[in-house]
């Protein structure tokens, strides 16, 4: 587990968009961070008080977490030569960039020479059991999509809130760099080895109090022919009670594979119930979550009614409305 | 690729059952062997002339292939003599132990002191790319299992030899470790990274000729909930046209998963041809393979004929019969 507080490191992010590691976490866990870092340039702004390393430091930082994707894919000299100083100032780093802190010589000395650790939750660290299959007590839902980046996490994320809100025990638990970063602890499962994936996520949803819910963020789509079997990893290891279906209206195509047809709702829906019933026979779709980012509010609301009437289900974007209609629906279950 | 012919290294297997590997390149391969290689106290036998390093190499080996699985997961003073021997004289060695060739020091220092390569087919050593989902020239054919250890790699290895005797044009795909030694050559999908399970299978599996059949060897079952997930990649990964369905009739539960009983042929079909349209709308289940070990001839034919009755499809168990009729009915498609 990373360490928190967070100092967050935005570097010289060109734009905002480039930040939302950093974003994630103070929409998410803004406990998690005493301030912003930002080096001379930066475009990224996310809203917090800005802090050198020593004000971070003062401030109760344990952990500078790179909240920033780094132009090239290269860490530069520049970022190195302030990550340096973090680690001889007492920080641990954490970072999902894909070029690993560890392949970094003078970030490895660095660490060592002061004790501290460099966190690339690109990559797992634990050796992950093979799944067992065996029942687990507490509740389990898991977000499925019918594409990938639909807002799996965002609907997870967004569900903890509402049933926190409504004094329901869950945790949401990440499945992927950013959602890692956000909570300081999860599975990297895309970079898992295949023999362990469904292992992995039994691992990250263990036995827990028979009213808790373990909120599991999706990955991929069963119709991703892609990373389908990430998804199918996710149900099997997850044993889900309740599944809540994502899906991004506006798609032409599976994300990746032009000419690749979405599925249907109500495909996504039957499959995902299909392979989850062999993991847990009781298991129910509880609602439908919808990113109505690239439509008016007009559409929306239209949109979303329609799916409800369709589905016969509860049809939310919780960005828009909140994730309270799918908290009841879970608490009903 | 692994260069053959080989010299199938049987060290001092305790039984015939601890040689399986070299016993399935003996079977399925006997023109990739010039012999077997024995320590004293051997107890398993191929079937094939005895040979010492020396006779190996005179009767043109390139390759040492350790064909039987190590006592208690070590590999001893004992075989690493035999194994430093073989660099020296001018062996590769390849291997699908879970101790890695690699991680003996003494073995690395020889092959890079005599320009001989280590192979430990457990790991993979391609960079393999994301799945594109892209159509491929040829046709191919993946064996699916309601369980895992059912007879997949057994019936894709009989299917070749059949459609080989048909002239028909065909290939077996390696996708385990077995299989990898077997051929020289494929994929050791359990150990690949989740985001490219699938599109190490369309690496395996590259554009061929239009009349050209590759025979993929399955692993796991979209019903087994440790594994499911690699299965699922092979489906899409795979764009199968044909699928066999392999079944092993006297399992009272699922392998590994005490309580979860295996699905019904009938399910096992509807759930893998669903997730195959995906990846090709036109894919058929052409055939049913049954591995009877455990039924008596009249039990066995009893079983196939229902089967074949109840499922509207050939069912054959390759072993007994051969596999000529599945060949027939993937000419036929």
């Amino acid at each position: 587990m990373i360490e928190t507080p967070y100092l967050l490191f935005l570097g010289d992010a060109p734009d905002q968009l480039a930040a939302k590691v950093a974003q994630g976490i103070k929409d998410w866990r803004p406990e998690n961070s005493v301030g912003q870092f930002r080096l001379d340039g930066c475009g990224a702004d996310v809203g917090i008080q800005d802090m050198t390393l020593a004000e971070g430091l003062a401030a109760g930082a344990k952990t500078l977490v790179i909240g920033v994707a780094n132009r090239g894919g290269v860490i530069s000299d520049k970022w190195k030569a302030v990550l340096v100083e973090a680690l001889e100032m007492g920080y641990d780093i954490a970072s999902g960039l894909h070029n690993l802190l560890r392949d970094e010589a003078e970030l490895v000395a660095a660490a060592q020479k002061h004790g501290k650790n460099l966190f690339d939750v690109r990559i797992p660290t634990v050796d992950y059991p093979i799944a067992s299959g065996e029942k687990r007590r507490g509740k389990r839902c898991l977000a499925v999509g019918t594409d990938c980046s639909v807002g799996k996490m965002y609907t997870a994320m967004a569900l903890e809130k509402a049933m926190v809100a409504r004094g329901m025990k869950a945790t949401f638990r990440a499945t992927g760099q950013t959602g890692i970063l956000i909570t300081g602890d999860g599975v990297p499962l895309d970079a898992v080895i295949a023999d362990f994936m469904a292992g992995s996520i039994e691992y990250l949803t263990p036995a827990n109090d028979a009213d808790h819910w373990d909120l599991i963020e999706g990955q991929g789509s069963l119709h991703h022919m892609s990373y389908s079997g990430v998804s199918l990893a996710l149900i099997h290891g997850g044993q889900p009670d309740a599944l809540i279906l994502c899906h991004e209206p506006t798609r032409s195509h599976m994300r990746g594979l032009p000419g690749r047809d979405l599925p249907t709702l109500a495909q996504a829906r039957d499959t995902a119930l299909m392979m989850a019933r062999d993991a847990n026979p009781d298991v129910k779709m509880i609602g439908i979550s919808v990113n109505t980012q690239h439509l008016s509010d007009a559409e929306a609301t239209e949109y979303l009614s329609k799916v409800e009437a369709e589905m016969g289900l509860p049809a939310v974007d919780p960005f828009r409305q909140g994730a309270d209609r799918l908290a009841a629906a879970l608490e009903a279950v």
